[in-house]
């Protein structure tokens, strides 16, 4: 990485925004949807209710026949049936006449109003009504919750839970959705073991790869945890060839500073790739370097814990999102009121871990250092600091993107 | 149910929040807990990092041998050896030496301080330092990220990326979490269908079945999908006991009503069940029964979509989340101003659904029913009303229960 070509955050994300992206749709059963991306709109395919129901149990009547009904004065009717939920009417009902009716049974043709039964005698052959109702008064309207042909939602909804409700009420039994992109991750780095091994002098676990993978995880994708991989570049270069073959994109960390063992460019120059960009005027991470191989994203993140957890966020995350079909994701960046002071004047930006709730923001005291990721553990935001300030107050509002 | 017998929502929770529940916990890899619940609290058992490491590359010193130096009188030292990221240093610095150093080389003995690879020749024999370093001058201490034995996460934490990376740095393989419960749901009703069937007259599609399971699911615990039942006492009663025996709660909705087919009070009865509460004082969803039967609760919501929806969020959560581990969970309120009135005098308390965003409150207009499921489709929240209000303005405080 050369200073000199570092570029902005801004200019980062739009070339990374620029990125051709092939998406690719499935059809699956709507109850095996959740936290899928919708790739179509979804229309309302029938009326729901499917016909005129009645709201509550009691007495499906005529209102005109109720009129100035009381409990000093009841209106007697002829009881002619009896309706249930999941039953169809057999009858009309005519002058004088009642349908005993049930809670979501359908309401038969001549009735205009439902009696509930606390106002009645709820009599079996014949019923007393102590209580007028206006015409279609508790009536539920065929058509009522939705009428077809009508959006339900858009293409690009996550699938949530009233979602799934929403389609299985409708019958709808398949969706069509955005097929889940598989992401390589890959720590490399001579010093790195993994979790499981004795650790052996000079050497650390690596907590990249666990990490980075669980993000990719808990944001809806497919992680594929390619082994640790030392600093050697032809067989680094042959280990991200053999990944590419089996992943959508490649998240790497480690390698991409200037450190005689950083092969990380020597792999993109071995390998013919594009490089989009190495380096971004921002910190932590700036050593980022990001490529393309055959129309694949490789996104070479800096080998420091949070370095990486802050690059994948605000530079990778937006890309992953595209990928499994939330086209124009953007990071929800929303403002906060910081209630620690970050004192350290900064002449780049910076991006640093916080804690939001209710619109206040804290920060963890010290421990903001790059390598260090413990403190990460109470965090739930990015607070973006502006470059060029003397120093953040409590008080003052940044920028927040929640992670 | 009984009106005369209906409870406050305070009071439903409170007897809720005392049944006994017995949570189990299990021992995982780490790597596989992201969204488990940590039964233990987790503490450091390492130095991390495990040895003084230089940040950065460049050249350890003796910063007593570097004082004063400057481009134009640059400090000479004889280059002993080189350590990179993974080595182990075999020679300590002594006076007039240096060691050439890689980002994440642990720092050999001798040296306190680094000079970064742009402030010297770069030398490989003898190297010139253009720039004098203080005494632990970009030195990461051992144990500086965090200190064996410091307490990581507690108890009750639910694990995300961050939890999974912190572990992997500690090379801690293994986390005993809660085990997942089991959460039965049974739609009942004569009038149900499942999705996939051509609908028949007077029939709806379930819509609970799938909407309870999808939630259950969202919310990180196993759902057990069991058929819909109609409406018979001794049959739904076989179900409901079959059902516990593979689960470790059990969520009903229809038939909790006073209809002559609203047979879930009468289950109650033939199981000789203890009958929490019939009926809470709050719409919708106010026939809500909730009975244990063998210590375990079976939640037996209204058949209506929404009711059975918003009873879930305020009622049912609550004790799914301790089953799962979080002791103590409490629905998170959240203060909105509503952007949209709610002009409907309310002489009960009613949970509406709406949208929230950075603090303002949308409401769907009008599809308030609580039959009406699509309007749910933009919504993420439930707005609390208070009762005996004579309509909401829009601008008026609101509390709010995030979906």
């Amino acid at each position: 990485m050369n200073k000199r070509n570092a570029i902005t955050v801004e200019e980062a994300q739009k070339r990374l925004g620029q990125i051709e992206i092939n998406v690719n749709t499935e059809m699956i059963k709507s109850v095996d949807s959740l936290g899928r991306i919708c790739a179509r709109d979804i229309y309302s395919i029938m009326n729901q209710p499917p016909f005129p129901r009645s709201p509550l149990d009691g007495y499906a009547v005529r209102s005109v026949d109720v009129q100035g009904a009381s409990r000093e004065n009841p209106v007697k009717l002829n009881v002619i049936e009896r309706v249930c939920a999941g039953m169809c009417p057999q009858k009309e009902v005519g002058p004088k006449e009642a349908v005993r009716i049930m809670t979501g049974a359908p309401i038969p043709e001549g009735a205009d109003g439902i009696i509930m039964q606390e106002q009645t005698d709820e009599g079996d052959q014949v019923v007393e009504i102590y209580q007028p109702v206006k015409a279609y008064g508790n009536y539920c309207f065929q058509g009522e919750d939705v009428e077809k042909g009508v959006l339900l939602f858009e293409k690009g909804t996550q699938i949530r839970h009233m979602h799934v409700g929403i389609m299985a009420s409708q019958g709808i039994e398949d969706v069509q959705v955005y097929s889940v992109p598989r992401i390589g991750v890959m720590a490399t780095g001579d010093e790195l073991m993994p979790v499981g091994c004795a650790l052996m002098p000079g050497k650390i676990y690596d907590s990249n790869g666990p990490l980075l993978s669980a993000r990719v995880m808990e944001l809806g994708m497919e992680a594929v945890r390619m082994d640790s991989f030392g600093d050697d570049t032809e067989r680094l270069a042959d280990a991200v060839m053999e990944s590419l073959g089996q992943c959508d994109a490649l998240i790497t960390s480690g390698g991409v500073s200037v450190g005689v063992r950083d092969c990380m460019p020597l792999v993109a120059e071995h390998l013919g790739a594009e490089v989009l960009f190495h380096g971004i005027d921002a910190k932590p991470g700036s050593p980022i370097m990001v490529m393309l191989i055959g129309n694949k994203p490789v996104f070479c993140l800096s080998g420091n814990p949070f370095a990486a957890a802050a690059t994948f966020e605000v530079l990778v995350r937006p890309v992953l999102e595209v990928m499994r079909g939330r086209l124009g994701w953007r990071p929800g960046r929303i403002q906060g009121i910081l209630e620690t002071a970050f004192p350290k004047p900064s002449s780049t930006r910076r991006f640093i871990r916080g804690r939001m709730d209710n619109g206040k923001v804290w920060l963890p005291e010290g421990r903001h250092s790059s390598g260090m990721l413990v403190s990460l553990s109470q965090c739930n935001c990015l607070v973006d600091i502006p470059a060029g300030n003397g120093g953040m107050k409590a008080g003052e509002a940044v920028d927040v993107i929640l992670l």
